[in-house]
């Protein structure tokens, strides 16, 4: 097996969220138990578009671009200039600090291309990297495919307090060790916990300290419930470059289909990810930059009104899953994923994920994606039509009973 | 300097096409003779799409991808199913051998995409990779990325004779010395030299003998002029599962500003694409694959006319300049580049390239871009309005008679 061979081998994407469909079914008959569960698919294993449809104006906007022709095709590799210049206003408003749209904004092919960038801008072969466990699956299979070395660090997100839970002495224990990256999603995906004021401003602290470059996801970051007040790391930064910070108009906004991401911090650190998007793919693509127009300018009170229908969703299956004996799960404070920890079964994990979808219609992706300890949970995300999501869940619930061993 | 820092550093893009924009214009005028010339700015470094409209239908079939929701925003990572269906019988047909829809196809943000999941799943560090000089500029730099050994292999593209003029005992070399992969692009990038059947089956033979992997880059493969015959690769396969070929909907159509392109070949090349694009940019943006539908699939006659007039274009610029003494340039036998060697000038020629921008409004590609060797051409895309095409060109002359040395 050639190094190659195993770089590969490490990015198995079969149980990745939308992969589903290239899996063979196997024989699961040798398994089953009992019958079919009828009712409404629904695939939890990413944010339903169709439930939730975009605020009014994208497709308008997009339309425009076209009609602007060349110079919308054709932006600097960093994204066209007058967007950049719209979005670095509504970012210095929405983080509290400053954004410049000269110097520190990449306009990226969706937030997944911003990760890559980033990673790959500050990761060398052998470095190693600080990553959260449980956290989004891509963190740890970028870091791997740079050849990175991965330390873990800890978060008990069903810890108590309303933190995240994030262990902030092991952090400094890996940046001791020589850690000088830190990769993280807030919320986090998967287990929709948020790091509280403290716990981003001793990131900030510890990262000036080590000088270490932390890399935040903040996918989720304008989808917080309970009025719960939001720390951006980027308004922390105590020694500026340190930090980039990546967010865009997807899964939140229902804008995912156009594919268009953002990162902002360090300007050293977007030059090489500017550098490196030439030559991965160019540029996000140009007529679907024009929908970060409409991002951030949604009309009063949209956002609002989708944060308290995810809220509601949210409750009715939290509370489901809540009940039953031997689960563990947090109640998201952001974000539109749910992360239960199954009881005991009868059957292994993994083949229990293929059971629900072929026996109950469900599609969730497995824990394992997240952290190797976290093959006994499952990732559910929530922004789906309400009441399909709740039969759902209470399907998986009737299956959890029906396999528990 | 860290690996890291020497990787990024080989990553200039201040040249790019494209990038111009961000290049300080720093003192120009110590070396600055004469006065402006006056003219509508022409900018080659890449086609005018709003001079060469797409085919109708783009943007309609957008709409419709965006109106199916989900099911179009989050297509499997290799693309829609349905689309790669419909793609894979339009390249069966173009191509004159089977390509499967389900195994040997995937999509890509834009052609460069392709290019760079293709060579980041094929090159390891210090493995030889075999490159034309002259060639696309991206295909050196992917290898140097990735920690590739670049072997260069010859093209005679000004020789007396039809074909591209490849160093075919070179190549051989090449493989002989290791090279297990070897990148092209055909029609040739820069230069518009174009295989002949000969060349490619050859190139395939010599593959298969020395167990070679080769990408093709056919971006321009559709914009053939003089009736000439084209040679796909694909079909000389002889060893099948050695070949990848790179095409998309691009500049030929007008259709850059979605991004959208896609690779074809070898079953398990494409498996690892996926596998890496699901780290680097999840998909090309969902919506924008709809306009797959329209490639290959348009009006009876507009390519035709399409070839036709670029045809003209080529013919008009490469008559000027073929005129100068001390000039030599290859008449394009495909795509919609030319490729002018210029004469001894009393500037260096990177300074020229900014005279021409600063004192002519004419952007143009410098040669370095495309081999160190060819530091005296500088490449044009004549995809532009006709007319000031031409007139932007006999300002280029202009500055070369008063620069010369």
């Amino acid at each position: 097996m050639t190094l190659l061979d195993e770089k590969f081998e490490r990015l198995a994407t079969d149980d990745a969220p939308g992969q589903e469909v290239r899996q063979r079914s196997g024989d699961l008959s040798a398994f089953m138990i009992g019958r079919h569960l009828p009712g409404v698919p629904v695939d939890f294993s990413h944010g339903d578009v169709d439930a939730f449809e975009p605020a009014p104006g994208a497709i308008d906007v997009f339309v425009r671009g076209v009609q602007l022709g060349g110079k919308r095709a054709y932006t600097e590799y960093r994204g066209d200039a007058d967007l950049r210049q719209d979005v670095a206003a509504k970012l210095t408003r929405f983080t509290g600090a400053a954004v410049s749209a000269s110097d520190s904004l990449i306009v990226t092919p969706g937030t997944q291309g911003a990760l890559f960038l980033a990673i790959a801008s500050t990761v060398a072969s052998g470095d190693k990297v600080a990553i959260v466990r449980p956290d989004y699956f891509a963190n740890q299979k970028l870091v791997e495919f740079f050849g990175g070395v991965i330390v873990p660090v800890g978060l008990a997100y069903l810890g108590t307090n309303s933190d995240a839970g994030i262990d902030l002495s092991g952090l400094e224990d890996a940046f001791k060790v020589g850690a000088k990256v830190f990769v993280f999603s807030n919320p986090n995906n998967p287990t929709g916990a948020v790091y509280g004021e403290a716990e981003i401003e001793a990131i900030a602290r510890l990262a000036g300290r080590y000088g270490v470059t932390v890399i935040v996801d903040q996918l989720y970051s304008r989808m917080i419930f309970d009025g719960r007040h939001y720390a951006h790391l980027h308004a922390a930064d105590i020694e500026p470059g340190r930090i980039v910070t990546i967010i865009g108009p997807s899964k939140t906004e229902s804008l995912s289909g156009y594919r268009v991401g953002v990162a902002f911090g360090s300007p050293a650190i977007v030059t090489r990810m500017e550098k490196l998007q030439a030559i991965v793919s160019l540029r996000a693509a140009g007529y679907s930059q024009s929908v970060l127009q409409t991002w951030f300018s949604e009309p009063a009170g949209w956002m609002d009104e989708r944060i308290r229908l995810h809220q509601a969703i949210r409750d009715d299956l939290h509370t489901r899953f809540a009940a039953i004996d031997g689960v563990n799960v947090l109640r998201p404070r952001g974000g539109s994923y749910l992360f239960p920890q199954l009881p005991r079964l009868s059957v292994p994990y993994a083949d229990f994920v293929r059971i629900l979808r072929h026996q109950a219609a469900v599609t969730v992706t497995p824990g394992t994606e997240f952290s190797p300890a976290c093959g006994n949970c499952i990732r559910l995300n929530f922004s789906q039509a309400h009441g399909p999501a709740v039969h759902a869940v209470e399907r998986i619930i009737e299956l959890i009973e029906r396999y528990r061993s």
